[in-house]
């Protein structure tokens, strides 16, 4: 284990985060906050750049060799460490008082997960009491956690560009391959960027000229929904997330939702107009029918439920939307709304399109359609291999061939998933002492649990879209911030963090 | 494909289905059972013979050849004739009224499944209106289905001896690997058979004494009963399961669940007095250090529910011995009794039972223990793979080291095994027109898949211990077949005969 450059990189990443601290701070001054708020940042601040830049002022030596391990280590490590640093406003602000709850909520801040496990009234407090700079924290988290911090530190600080720095790349990109938009991967992350960038523009603009019917979409509200939609994250001002908008805002917000549900490379190829790669992409495809058929099955399921057909397509799609995004943004109360629980098909619908989630290369969680897409074909051969045991069966994405390393970590991986899954399950089980024994039901369990891994938000039962993770013990919600995190670094990183022969000292 | 071999075999399953009617029927003639019972078993009886009869008499020519497609198909086949003719009785006799209800049953019974679609009042009819012969022959499938009607043919009636009849025993057997006893398959099922045989009667022995204490407990439900047990089966005289009994009952009961869920290789041993071999078998290991925790672990979350910790204890012994074996019997109900529902983390371990099974080898259903144990090392490996991507990891199952062609098709298995259980958990809830809005809920839909691709019976929700399967539509109850079958015999064979490619003139 190369120490000096986990120590190194570590170093930076506190010290753009310390950095990207400004936002709130601005904020506060905007909002003419009191000194307690500009203190509270201040001092994490001051503490990040500090730490930061003590750990960056050695220079690493002549050893600047970096393995799969260091990738590993320094995604996992300064994720974590994010997390706790980005939770210190919220404690000395005085907003909220238990630790483990800043922790989690900024752990699915970073995560884009969206779960909050603030109560109403915490929430309503931050709105009302001159709280809009931690809101605004929260959510740019969203933001910078969408595309991931260390590739942003890569694309923009970092000189080196000797390809050892594609381990880190790899350990924090979802999807099952990393993708090659152009050689150097400097000027690709770059790409990503501006990409990331400009559709955050746009859907900014877009939501400020809904202000004109909307007088609830401030331009403060515009940034919130805005860089949840963008990290595919999910917090929103109050409760009532984007139902609290027209309309037009909440079909805004969903077509978004879905626009950064896709690969990212896809825009690259539409800008340099590649559009036959375009039209061969198997995961696109498979991403816009699972939308379309799940959009049809749930309108026709619930369009009674609602005044109009028109409310009833809008809310099955936003709901599809924000859940195959894993953003976790609703516009209705699809468990215990006054129109009454949705029919069980369309609940059993939402609950699939949890695991599965978005494309790779996006800023979304979940298994992704990619590896859904090869799962579904490995079981066919396996079922046709069981037929003709001599027939060898080639599996096939884009029209090429996949190499067999991909299959099996794939189907791994997925494997991998299922057992944290029902591991976490069960822990988050054992201690909930605050928590009404009525909402104590396993779907409730479950489906937070898959809701944290896949960095969605909401569930069903009583973790759905009225309810939230507030009641849970301390250690659940520690279990469920370490599921957040390893699923948003798609879970071997931080496996890797917390297995004992990472730390042997020999390799 | 060699269609004589097919028919042929096929010809010879439906003779002994027809043979082994008589059971009923001599039932029917002691409790003097009216004209009409009788005649519902003579029909089917005769037809059978007839046809079984008729496709047996051509001689199979010269190509005697059997592969691993023929294996597939004549288990797919025989299981699906054997429920179809087998719940003609049922139709016949008027004891029930509608054939998805009736094909249900029968598949339930012959799958060891035990999950019933019969009412409560369909079943109080039977048993106190002259249908006690329909009861018997409903669990007695159990006792058929147990151990595998195909093995229970090669052993008795087959005359060849080579080799090839081993493609059907793979095709039925549960389990990752085939367990060769002693190198002459005629012999090895031969032994057994005697075990199962054995067991049993132990079984009604024991049950018969305890009728000193329990008046409930005759000659007729202790027949029953072990029937129920030894097929791993589940199904009872009344709703009321196993909890009719006094507890000297429940626990030989649940002794017995547990001593038919285990690997029958282990007895086979311990008649040859190879203890080693028992000592070193990780599977048994793993299986009893299961009970004993959820036993533990439930017992300690329920005792305050019930008035004595014996009671609590029992309870808690009997569902874990019930779920693990995949048996699906109850003594309580744990999900809407009157003593209240099981706290959260005991009913999520019973779900986590559902999906883990007993052991290979044995009359039970489910994934089976040493799939989990094989799946459990797989991930552990594959994440140290992922630290040191230049060494490897050797897998290691009772100290020797496990073929990658087995781990492969574990893992393989697994997977299959997930995506058949959430399709099916969306096709059955799709259209449930009679069953109340209240009861279908995710829970309910995911357990009742679950429960019956696992061969179980009861899930959670309203399938659970005191519901049951009689409220779904014909089209839910038709997938819930399905998937019975594709459990039972390890979900290749009935893919297989589903499958295009198996019914295409080359191979």
């Amino acid at each position: 284990m190369n120490f000096n450059v986990i120590r190194i990189l570590v170093g930076k990443i506190l010290l753009l985060v310390g950095t990207l601290m400004l936002i709130p701070l601005i904020t506060a001054f905007i909002y003419l906050e009191s000194l307690k708020n500009i203190i509270s940042y201040l001092i994490p601040m001051s503490s990040l750049i500090l730490v930061g830049g003590f750990l960056g002022y050695f220079k690493p030596g002549k050893n600047t060799r970096m393995g799969a391990k260091e990738g590993y280590v320094i995604v996992s490590l300064s994720w974590l460490l994010m997390a706790l640093f980005g939770c210190i406003p919220f404690l000395i602000s005085g907003y909220v008082n238990d630790f483990f709850t800043a922790f989690f909520e900024m752990a699915s801040g970073f995560t884009t997960t969206g779960a909050s496990a603030l109560t109403a009234e915490e929430l309503a407090n931050m709105l009302n009491n001159g709280g809009h700079s931690l809101l605004m924290w929260r959510s740019f988290s969203h933001w910078i956690g969408g595309m991931g911090i260390l590739v942003f530190i890569l694309a923009i600080i970092m000189e080196s560009n000797d390809g050892s720095a594609l381990h880190i790349l790899r350990a924090e990109s979802p999807g099952p391959q990393v993708g090659k938009i152009v050689s150097k991967m400097k000027i690709s992350s770059r790409i990503l960027y501006l990409i990331y960038i400009v559709l955050t523009l746009i859907e900014i603009c877009l939501l400020n000229i809904c202000h004109i019917f909307d007088e609830n979409m401030t331009f403060f509200d515009s940034l919130i929904i805005s860089f949840g939609t963008a990290g595919t994250g999910g917090f929103a001002t109050t409760t009532l997330s984007v139902g609290l908008y027209q309309p037009c805002c909440q079909y805004i917000v969903a077509t978004f939702m879905i626009l950064f549900g896709v690969n990212f490379t896809i825009y690259y190829w539409l800008i340099i107009k590649n559009f036959k790669d375009i039209l061969h992409n198997e995961e696109l495809r498979v991403y816009l029918i699972v939308i379309i058929i799940s959009v049809a099955i749930i309108t026709t399921q619930i369009a009674s439920m609602y005044p109009t057909l028109e409310e009833g397509f809008r809310h099955a799609y936003f709901q599809v939307a924000s859940i195959i995004s894993t953003t976790g943004y609703s516009t209705t109360d699809y468990w215990s709304g006054a129109q009454g629980r949705w029919p069980v098909l369309s609940l059993c619908i939402l609950a699939m399109l949890m695991f599965v989630g978005s494309c790779a290369g996006s800023t979304a969680g979940g298994m992704k359609q990619s590896r859904v897409l090869i799962i579904a074909k490995y079981s066919k051969s396996k079922v046709k291999t069981m037929i003709s045991p001599r027939r060898v069966e080639v599996i096939r994405l884009d029209g090429k061939p996949l190499d067999t390393k991909v299959i099996d970590s794939t189907v791994a991986f997925a494997i991998l998933y299922i057992v944290i899954l029902g591991i976490a399950t069960l822990l988050i089980s054992i201690w909930n002492p605050n928590m009404p024994k009525s909402d104590q039901d396993p779907l409730t369990m479950f489906t937070a649990s898959l809701s944290c891994i896949s960095n969605i938000g909401p569930g069903l039962g009583a973790v759905g879209p009225a309810g939230g993770f507030s009641n849970f013990s301390w250690f659940s919600k520690l279990i469920l911030t370490f599921e957040m995190i390893a699923g948003r670094l798609e879970l071997y990183p931080i496996l890797i963090l917390f297995s004992k022969s990472t730390w042997k000292k020999s390799t």
